[in-house]
């Protein structure tokens, strides 16, 4: 994994290896940061709890979705990434996000969260770097995300450009 | 198939039932246009042929793209729809929009491309449309595009909501 400038991680590779993979999957990268003594690790394989993702949801004050439909929108995302605060029984999913493309040609991050009682340790840059190597491995050379008001900063200090060549985003509601 | 105000369907249901399913698969659109005395089809089922796509998409000046990526691109795209101006024997594709997303919560729609020898006869609107009834009918209730700069007024004119609640697009480029 690699890890630019100014990251907000202070270890890398503190897990035991057979836990790392037992627990979390292969290609998964465990770390510790300033202000937290827990261990935190990025996996794709690590299966989700829906209730337990529901809950990270709210927390971020998003709307409920119906877990039926929540279930389908994983299965038929081209990536779905957990961060976990690890514990030997019972690892807790603290961060977020998943993807949807073709695989190729065109990739979009959607459901960026990361539960507010972890907020400001710089979790939000490692998932999302996370995210972009995992993406980057596949081929795919550039990503796109639609980004709340609140969160343009952010995005933007990670090397994202907003809105380029004028291109604006555009939804469209079922009436 | 709804149609809304201000159409530019001069009149739909103009080919022979079974010269329609038999070409364009069930579940297409044939409509003519004023200024054009050609036979129009919405279809998601006629195959594409790449080249011909591949020629759609230079004639919009849009950059060269491995074939056996937009292969591949097409394969995981959830709605893949060609616009052809109907010949019994040669259909000619003049028109192209597909989709990637999860099928049930997210849904972005790439790609929107008109000749521009048959531009200016509202087949843009109608295509659009088209793709949005299928989205619609699969229970997506939201879709989602990227608007060069120079479309945002197309899109604003059919009721898409630009940059909703301060919303940016970002995107990430490989380095």
């Amino acid at each position: 994994m690699i890890l630019r400038n100014r990251s907000s991680v202070k270890k890398s590779n503190v897990l035991d290896k057979k836990i790392l993979l037992e627990n979390y999957g292969a290609d998964s990268f465990d770390f510790v940061v300033k202000n937290d003594d827990g261990i935190f690790v990025c996996s794709k394989f690590r299966e989700l709890d829906l209730i337990e993702l529901d809950q990270l949801l709210q927390t971020v004050g998003w709307s409920r979705r119906p877990m039926r439909r929540v279930k389908r929108a994983l299965e038929y995302s081209v990536l779905v990434i957990g961060l976990w605060r690890h514990d030997d029984k019972f690892p807790r999913l603290v961060g977020f996000a998943r993807c949807t493309g073709d695989g190729v040609l065109e990739a979009t991050i959607w459901d960026v969260a990361i539960n507010p009682v972890y907020q400001g340790l710089g979790l939000g840059k490692i998932l999302m770097k996370y995210v972009l190597n995992k993406l980057k491995a596949t081929g795919i050379s550039k990503v796109t995300l639609f980004a709340d008001a609140g969160v343009i900063k952010f995005y933007k200090n990670q090397g994202w450009t907003l809105e380029p060549k004028g291109t604006k985003c555009a939804f469209w509601y079922a009436s």
